[in-house]
């Protein structure tokens, strides 16, 4: 966008800094950065004459004249955010500041390929832009999260586990045909991270999300940043092992957590206890359905099932337990717990919660919070649109 | 001191560039930290004026004028860096560039108190002085590793398990009746983390140093930084279980690795092995000393007692285990092995590998580099030094 294409280092500090407060005034913008408050002000309103920031009505007076907030402009164009689970797709078109426009969410398998689940986001992303009235030209930014490892400097995916045909596979090079703006692609459970760090406007520097799905994967806040490690693999806790003589994981070690209690885990305790005659509820689930689901799990533990509920607690205190290792080691403050399987009923989070007390040494739990994830099934789609915006704004000039 | 009561903040991070570099030439600087060559030049003949800097002799000449190197002056002062372990005391006065003008290593017992402890270090301390004919005024930074976990901000001991009445004992207003220069203190695995990251010019982001002796601890460098956690107590991977049916640790739970693998568990079971009549090597040993240490089973194991090398494989593997967990969490590019026990011969660092590449996952140890810590037993001396040296620095003025 030819708006943007001279900033200096300064202003692409200021812009930074508003949109990692989702606006703010002058007069925070003056403290925060460490500049006077006329250098400021001089910035800001040469900021607003090119139209890249523009005035967002009142902040909350604390006395005095109210402070006017200001944030990143509408005229800047749009983003794109797209959230790629194993089973599921979600794509927004955002503003700057990251409101929603227009947001499609449906099933996806990812094991189906990148050509077919590709096509779709394409075509998702027409429609969209449609939806809204723009078109490929405005889009600033894409920003994609992904269920697997993924190279960040190249954006391409590595080994992925539950993505077998994606290996190498480049969706940079791929989005590169119909659009100009750069595309940028992290790992599903960062994106989750990135989100809350957002959120949280960097109020926590060291913290953990975790996402319970068809796999377990795990986002590192460090020092106030996601943290990749040095190959991009950080936070892979799924095949940290809970049970030396446990099942064999598709990994070839024995007791993964991973295999012991994800999804798939539920699923097969869940049709053992209907197939045993445990659980009758459960029995009734499959003869009607064919299947149970761990959606079908937390139904019946609602509906007071022992079975579903021993499942439940059972599971919990195997990703308590391996949280506890990751809990000794990296003392974060808060743990959020994220991904669809994770709702299915209170049992589990106090499971969770029970066993990773139970096993952290009590200096590291002595302050700890173990939460759901603030922003729900938004989060991995919100860091999809923080991940677009901040590197597309790292791209146009040096940061701080 | 009143040499550098008055700089400005691009002079101290010129300093801290000089520091973290073990001395650079003009060029280096000029690069470092974007300033020109001509800003750089006027800066560091100030500073020589003034009498922070020295002049080093030659860099290695790429072609072209030898660009001459400077270094902190020797005129700011000394430090005193000392490092606790749960059964040894090392201690010395270095120069600001960390050369050892005089050092001391001695058998201690944290047990005894800090009472008992601390006014032994006061004794060395002086007699250390007055061997290099330095006065306690000359002091200009205090940096201490102990062996717990330590609140850095108040440099407070907190629920030390390791040392029982040391519990919110405040080293820093102990040794501030005798110097002025300000005392910093860490828990002794961070201060190898930061040995380690100086010696290597922070040229690796994110390593882990481990050290195994009485206890089991973890160094985390991560961006570039040592990590300490929420509450300071990150790497505390003593606790981490690896054996769910294993025997109960002092912590409360079951088959923590510091309780299966840290050196009381290699005397006990060397006692067994002496006592079954498993090793008659060690039989003899405890026949004539009347105890068995791990130095000792280390010995045995270099004659080829098959007992010896069992348990040395043995604890090897239960600590490979326990760091598989970490390497898949934290992915970090470098493992350094360190503390006296994992010298026991070649068969430990072996078995701690394999243990490790058997259970992470093949990104994590991709490009993972498992060694000897390079500082070997200086590790902790080294991180007490640049500990001092960092923190007197950074109250000197901000730093970049």
């Amino acid at each position: 966008m030819a708006l943007w294409d001279r900033l200096s280092s300064v202003e692409t500090a200021l812009l930074h800094t508003i949109f990692w407060s989702a606006g703010a005034s002058r007069w925070d913008l003056a403290e925060r950065l460490g500049y006077s408050k006329s250098k400021t002000n001089s910035l800001v309103a040469s900021l607003l004459d090119v139209g890249l920031l523009e005035e967002t009505g009142l902040a909350g007076s604390t006395g005095g004249r109210r402070p006017e907030t200001v944030q990143l402009s509408q005229r800047l164009g749009v983003l794109i955010g797209a959230d790629l689970g194993a089973t599921s797709l979600d794509l927004a078109i955002l503003r700057p500041d990251l409101s929603v426009l227009a947001r499609r969410t449906e099933a996806a398998d990812v094991r189906a390929g990148p050509g077919v689940v590709m096509a779709r986001v394409r075509v998702l992303m027409r429609e969209l832009l449609a939806e809204c009235g723009a078109t490929a030209q405005q889009v600033i930014g894409i920003g994609m999260g992904v269920p697997g490892p993924v190279d960040f400097e190249s954006g391409q995916l590595v080994n992925p586990p539950l993505m077998p045909h994606w290996d190498s596979f480049s969706i940079r090079d791929y989005l590169r045909e119909e659009y100009a703006a750069p595309v940028f692609v992290d790992n599903d459970v960062n994106l989750m991270a990135l989100g809350e760090l957002w959120r949280l406007q960097r109020s926590l520097q060291n913290f953990l999300v975790i996402k319970v799905g068809t796999g377990i994967g795990c986002g590192i806040v460090c020092h106030g940043e996601v943290y990749r490690g040095a190959n991009g693999s950080a936070g892979d806790v799924g095949h940290i092992c809970v049970d030396t003589a446990g099942p064999r994981c598709h990994c070839g070690n024995l007791g993964c957590v991973e295999t012991m209690a994800a999804g798939p885990a539920i699923t097969r305790m869940a049709l053992e206890a209907a197939e045993s005659g445990e659980s009758a509820l459960l029995a009734a689930v499959l003869a009607d359905k064919g299947a149970i689901s761990p959606e079908d799990v937390g139904q019946a533990s609602r509906h007071g099932d022992a079975a579903a509920n021993r499942i439940i607690q059972h599971t919990g205190n195997l990703i308590g337990q391996m949280l506890a290792s990751v809990v000794n080691f990296f003392n974060p403050s808060h743990v959020f717990i994220g991904g669809g399987i994770t709702r299915i009923g209170p049992l589990f989070l106090a499971s969770v919660r029970q066993s990773i007390y139970q096993r952290s040494l009590a200096l590291s739990t002595r302050h700890l919070e173990i939460h759901y994830t603030p922003l729900a099934e938004q989060a991995g789609l919100v860091g999809a649109g923080v991940l677009a915006m901040q590197e597309t704004l790292k791209s146009k000039g040096s940061t701080r």
